[in-house]
């Protein structure tokens, strides 16, 4: 079984090991593909390293599934490196000539059965096989910096290739994870980098004519459009802003400003209504029946997912999103509402939400802890722990936390938390709450913390200051005389 | 203190309430921004309360800041809508005969010191305040769709406007969590939509012309440039590709590339030493002393951040690492060695997510259920409580679950975890995990849970059946040498 699966791994020969061929290598030790390097530059196998390290360092982040690292060797010349090939993939740099004498001698040295592939980003592949003996093996592959992280490779035949090799490197990229593209027609810059061509032009006339700068017109893309971009092309996200209807809809909305004087370069495509119905169809079948607003709540829950992985970063658009949410932290420390402190405190309600139920219904186990740290968040408030206060470089973090499930709740169940002070000192808050269906009046569950006040600064504990100090003994004073809670001090496995 | 903060907030009028104007609605109420609306079209209402739903759905995912909800009144007429208005946001269809009028109308009925601001996505601020009184107060603030989650606003003035109103719509909109751009010059389609143009010119050519279908050509920009536009502009993404050297190391590479026959459109700006110098400049600016090797690594952690965070959507390159992850799970299948069930069970990994951390950066308290949870389910899953077994009409239930926060996760970390069977009878199984950072060891926390076996109908506790029972009873009795856990068996404020 092991043979057999090394049998079906191919051998990769890489000649050129830049920012693309060690990108290539760099996808490939992580997918557990053995590769034989070639590059005639003196730093190549230092900057071959760094391109690895950089793969390893990206691929212990992106995934927790176990995987199998290749092997990389390096070659002394085009024939070392092709001689027992499965596939070779050719990413020199972008100059026709030097491409055309390269992809020759690797045709001449490399196994009869070998795939030939070019990274190029715009020749045409025609072109590219001209020189070979075996054109027909001949395949564009091109992919994306940095190609160990993104899945785009473009491929393309040129006159001469057979489809069997298109099939076969369609099928080699995805084995290493990627997305091939097929591009049905031969054109110089293929399919993306014409797109981005366009962009790039138009970016260096808006410099050129002191419109904006580079870090502007950067700007004018990470905190918008490229935001959508990462996740839905040009052609969804446009029906979607189109409003309720398909693609004519849009059209007969905004098919006018393509006319308008918003560039330098005028030449634009008619909307005949040929066009129309071609662009309608396949968007229609992008759209694969799901509505505007089924659309539209995808887009938004990448959106979401994409800004909060930018915050985790700090950077881009996720930075603002980090530094707007201690703002509105400010702003939710005025709206403190009066409230009796002599009784258990009702500081936070909540509905049951659609996605934290499980398939029986019920609200899976792990949503009680939100609910329960969503009423400490409340009682924090209340007792002014703000951005201010956090400012002041201490916090409370929760150290201890006893859970009971004693009843079931159920998708869009109101839940009402009644907190109590079972105990307080200079150092250690410990809270009570307890959750009941605001509907039935049913105890729910109940939550016993102990929560350490901190400088967050060394991590260490030490004692709260003021307004905090004040606020906290004072709830605790008068609630020091209240009964202790059923269920309070109760150790797991404790005899009833 | 709370009516001095109400009179800081402006109170905002909003003309128009379609995709733009309706966005604008959802951004404001979510950031507490009390909102009249206007807008004449009989289907106005019912499309703006379901916009303000998709921004409650989209803000209660993307923050777990406590925020106070704006309230939105709709107004019969512009003078109604206006009268008391702070700030006046028009986002009418793309007609400059419209908008001049129905800005007008708004100038003469806005109270004298409002602001006036056009969302309009390319129309000349000079000509909208052409037929205003008070034309120093219109400054164009161009926003994204979806307007309630992209934080982008152009904000371009006209001949007339004064600089002060400027000012105070770039504080404004910095106040809702935007990022204002200044445009320096008034142009056709400002920045932002010159850039999407050129590339949507280019999409329809390639449509026209049969080299990619509108998915195809969506695919070539969420596969590859689009998860680089969501986080770098193009200057930053070109500095990092040029390999290791400033933006003039890029256009030595890749300048010629501009005069390569790459478009129907030709009108490239020629590549003058004057440009070239500005260019370099004003990439070094941005780059801000970081090194290509800085501005790789954050790359590629922003891109492994976005991948995932589409993974947990399931959609576009996140769906291509999920189905690449199960291919590599199977590859690795062969590997996975026989569990030792003489030891505490490693059955349960995972990263901590992206969205599971707070602004401070640190895993947010409840999500440690989740991971706990995680690793019960695990647990339950190698003791073969599975899908036949559920389809029997039994079930184990948490009841009670005791954790202690040890030490901070962090986005992107990798947690193990290790489960030890503390007891177990006929219908209770006693577990308690320990999770550890994968790379540092550290113990983050610990977590004691009591399950009960119930019949699933009833909900009562009932006795375990096989093959559950034997299997349960097998790992108990070869655990039940193992000693305790420090920390087992605990009460909340216990002293050590």
């Amino acid at each position: 079984m092991a043979a057999e699966a090394a049998a079906a791994r191919p051998r990769v020969a890489l000649i050129g090991s830049g920012v693309i061929g060690g990108g290539w290598a760099g996808r490939l030790v992580q997918n557990g593909v053995d590769t034989v390097v070639h590059d005639p530059h003196p730093e190549a196998p230092r900057r071959l390293q760094e391109m690895l390290e950089n793969a390893e360092r990206a691929w212990d982040r992106l995934t927790l599934v176990p995987r199998r690292r290749g092997s990389v060797t390096l070659a002394g010349s085009v024939a070392e490196a092709v001689e027992s090939a499965d596939v070779v993939q050719e990413s020199a740099p972008e100059n026709e000539e030097l491409k055309r004498r390269l992809l020759a001698e690797i045709d001449r040295h490399a196994p009869a059965d070998a795939l030939v592939c070019s990274s190029t980003s715009g020749l045409l592949p025609t072109l590219l096989q001209a020189d070979m003996t075996r054109p027909e093996r001949l395949v564009v592959g091109h992919p994306f910096n940095p190609v160990y992280l993104l899945p785009l490779v473009e491929v393309v035949a040129g006159e001469r290739t057979a489809v069997e090799a298109v099939d076969r490197a369609c099928a080699f990229y995805s084995s290493i994870g990627m997305a091939p593209l097929r591009v049905r027609r031969e054109v110089d810059g293929f399919v993306s980098d014409r797109l981005l061509e366009a962009l790039w032009r138009e970016a260096l006339w808006l410099v050129h004519d002191g419109v904006a700068t580079t870090g502007e017109i950067d700007d004018a893309i990470r905190y918008g459009p490229g935001l959508r971009w990462a996740q839905m092309g040009t052609f969804l996200t446009y029906r979607i802003a189109g409003g309720e209807g398909d693609m004519r809809h849009f059209f007969a909305q905004f098919g006018p400003a393509l006319q308008w004087p918003w560039t330098r370069l005028m030449d634009v495509p008619e909307l005949t209504e040929e066009l129309l119905d071609t662009i309608v169809a396949q968007s229609d079948e992008q759209a694969d029946g799901l509505s505007v607003r089924d659309l539209e709540r995808r887009r938004d829950d990448n959106l979401v997912a994409i800004l909060q992985a930018l915050r985790s970063g700090d950077d881009a658009a996720g930075r603002l999103l980090r530094e707007h949410e201690e703002r509105l932290l400010d702003a939710a420390a005025d709206a403190i509402p009066e409230v009796d402190e002599s009784e258990p405190l009702r500081l936070h309600g909540e509905p049951v939400r659609t996605d934290w139920v499980d398939y029986n219904g019920h609200m899976t186990e792990s949503r009680y802890l939100d609910v329960l740290a969503n009423a400490s968040d409340a009682f924090l408030r209340h007792v002014e722990l703000n951005a201010s206060y956090l400012e002041g470089g201490h916090s409370l973090y929760t150290a201890e936390t006893h859970i009971r499930h004693l009843a079931e709740a159920h998708a869009s169940d109101r839940l009402d938390v009644e907190t109590q002070v079972l105990a307080a000192d200079e150092k250690r808050l410990h809270l009570f709450h307890t959750v009941r269906n605001a509907g039935s009046g049913t105890t729910v569950a109940t939550g016993e913390h102990m929560l350490l006040h901190v400088d967050t600064g060394s991590g260490r504990v030490c004692p709260m200051v003021e307004p905090l100090a004040g606020r906290i003994g004072r709830v605790a004073s008068l609630h020091a005389g209240l009964p202790v809670p059923e269920g309070a001090g109760r150790y797991i496995g404790q005899p009833r």
